[in-house]
């Protein structure tokens, strides 16, 4: 009898942890539901908050009629006030019309509603920034720039976000003389993560950055701005191959932005593919698509080849395969394999020190410096560990103290 | 010796006593630089706050990359989604192009901040809602109409505030087919407060309001709207009288909109100075300037004279002087006399309803079920109490409960 009962116990034990592993096995497939869930819950990942009580006769009559009137006079009399005065010091928006969201494409300003208020979510959590999602219907350059323009007052940066290329190269240059810094985030932080990485990568590979052969698969809005980051640092030869084969001058086809690439990639003006192009490379970087770094491409790289494939969710060559081919030095877009080059790691920092030294417009400079800083904090860059994960409480104060010099 | 003890703990006692006084009476020249430093140091009345924590892996792939992806797709393929999914179905946009910002006139933009974030804080602190300055450079009437359009799929309502006449009535006139209820707030709102407080003062003079002869002094956006709203419950009479005279066909200098005030003023067609409209006048209605209602206007009214003096800080009449002159009834725009008739009593609790329900367009019908719900509130009217204050905890879900049948 008690023989039945220990096979009973046991029984029932193997099929409670069977359930456990089960339940944490379909994890992945439940996270559809479950993100749904959580944005029906909160309806709203951000919300205002008043910061003064205003349930008395007194606060206000301080906060709002009659006492608002002296805040309201000084900046009428002094604009520069409206810095001291009102929330514009520590305020940015982000700003987009729906046209390239993640890798979803043009799905408009009301569905990527809920990527900017994630945004605006990280910008609070991470920097202590208040950010508000502009979401904007119209997809016309002109009317685009206008509006920013012209809802800038209550602002102190403009976060750029998922809009399509080239519109997204036109706003952020004709915007450059707004007084504020107005930044695409998909390109200029990735430009920064990336070159951070490349940095520490560099000395794990014990190569040098003047000697780097670096291939770029992807000639996207976020390429674009890398390639012209990395090309400061005068590496031998940078080049960049899309979905038409390596960008060189025998190219009929190629877009100005994409012919401004010549003057600072692909000295020799090659042509061919990406595999052509991959001979030798040192480094490869993905902006691309799923899977394009095939086992031949790879081990035709130079030794000590580095990789970044931050095609997401699924990058250019898995982690797994890539150190099944020889590739030490790895990284993805993704959180769940080491050395994580994600964007979000650097515009908390960034904006917050462009707030704090009310820096105007940005430059190279200031990408360089967030960049070299960002690296820094690896004291001792391992194949395992080149860059700092995004919860890593030393990044947003790195970055800032970079941009202390530019104040 | 005890005797000069007691002499100087006597001068002792009094000059501290002497001082307390001083200190308090010294208060409301000092209000000017207390609302300054109050401004100073929150730097921003409101803030953005993250509903989600997001410093774990788990919170973050949900709130943001990659799970974000789920809500984004299901808004793109059913935009009514966004209702259920972002933080629109809570938030409103308070827009302002600072060209009437309190009694200040044209301050500019970023002037206005300081007014907006005050009414921002209200919408929270009132009434749980969720509500952005939204501050524009540009005073041309089709750019703010481009602006609010393009910048609308955030927003569950726009809150149009201190824009000069005539382009707030162009603004709002151009929005009404939004898909979002658009209201001028200095209108509609102080509309829909004057209606409530009339109800319940034509109660206390025990007058019926088909037997009302009401003058206005001022004829611009706040009263423009009172005056059609008011029309509605026909009165006997209703007068306008701008700083040229009464309103009257007579009249060469008319704008469209005192033009078409015509319709419903003045029915007798008479000419005439501001005396000569209040002469037996059962109610004298001021959104004008401080010290118009003299002593003869006052003492011409009918009897059991009804006046909302609602000029601010300083009243066509003050309370102490209307008290003297025999006029029980009177309602100021301040909050240090009784029955303040003030707009921001109505904005919070409207905007909340017209979000619970979701209405897309505001019709008359809305305001006068407002307004009644508003004099509802107070059982019975006397002339000390015949308005509640801003702060009675019932006003909000009064007015929300009357907007019920229009969702």
């Amino acid at each position: 009898m008690l023989k039945y009962n220990i096979i009973i116990v046991f029984l029932l034990v193997i099929f409670i942890i069977d359930n456990l592993r089960f339940s944490r096995m379909i994890l992945p497939m439940g996270q559809k539901s479950k993100a749904i869930q959580l944005h029906r819950k909160v309806r709203g990942k951000i919300e205002i908050k008043a910061k003064i009580h205003l349930q008395t006769k007194a606060t206000l009559s301080l906060a709002y009629t009659p006492g608002v009137a002296e805040p309201v006079r000084e900046i009428a009399a002094d604009s520069k006030k409206v810095w001291d005065l009102t929330m514009k010091g520590n305020t940015v928006a982000v700003v987009s019309d729906g046209s390239a969201v993640l890798g979803l494409g043009n799905v408009g300003a009301k569905a990527a509603i809920p990527v900017m208020e994630g945004k605006c979510a990280i910008f609070k959590e991470f920097a202590g920034i208040d950010a508000f999602p502009i979401c904007i219907e119209s997809q016309i350059v002109d009317d685009i720039v206008l509006i920013i323009k012209n809802i800038s007052p209550v602002f102190g940066g403009i976060n750029i976000e998922d809009i399509s290329a080239p519109r997204c190269f036109e706003i952020e240059d004709q915007l450059q003389d707004l007084g504020i810094p107005v930044m695409h985030d998909d390109q200029h932080a990735t430009a920064i993560i990336v070159l951070a990485a490349l940095l520490n990568a560099a000395k794990v590979a014990k190569k040098d950055l003047s000697a780097l052969k670096i291939v770029f698969s992807g000639a996207g809005a976020a390429a674009d701005a890398t390639i012209r980051l990395l090309s400061l640092l005068q590496p031998k030869d940078i080049m960049v191959v899309d979905s038409q084969g390596i960008i060189s001058r025998t190219r009929q086809d190629l877009t100005v932005h994409k012919k401004q690439l010549l003057k600072i990639t692909n000295k020799k003006d090659v042509s061919g593919t990406f595999a052509d192009a991959s001979v030798n490379a040192d480094v490869l970087i993905g902006l691309s698509r799923k899977g394009l770094f095939t086992q031949d491409i790879v081990k035709s790289m130079a030794e000590n080849p580095i990789i970044f494939a931050m095609a997401n969710p699924n990058p250019e060559v898995t982690y797994t395969d890539a150190k099944k081919w020889d590739v030490q030095i790895m990284g993805t877009g993704r959180s769940d394999y080491p050395n994580q080059i994600n964007n979000s790691s650097v515009f908390p920092g960034f904006f917050k020190g462009l707030l704090k030294y009310r820096i105007s417009k940005i430059t190279d400079e200031m990408k360089l410096a967030a960049a070299y800083a960002i690296a820094n904090l690896v004291r001792k860059p391992t194949s395992d560990n080149f860059i700092p994960i995004i919860f890593d409480k030393r990044v947003v104060p790195a970055i800032v103290n970079s941009l202390k010099k530019f104040g």
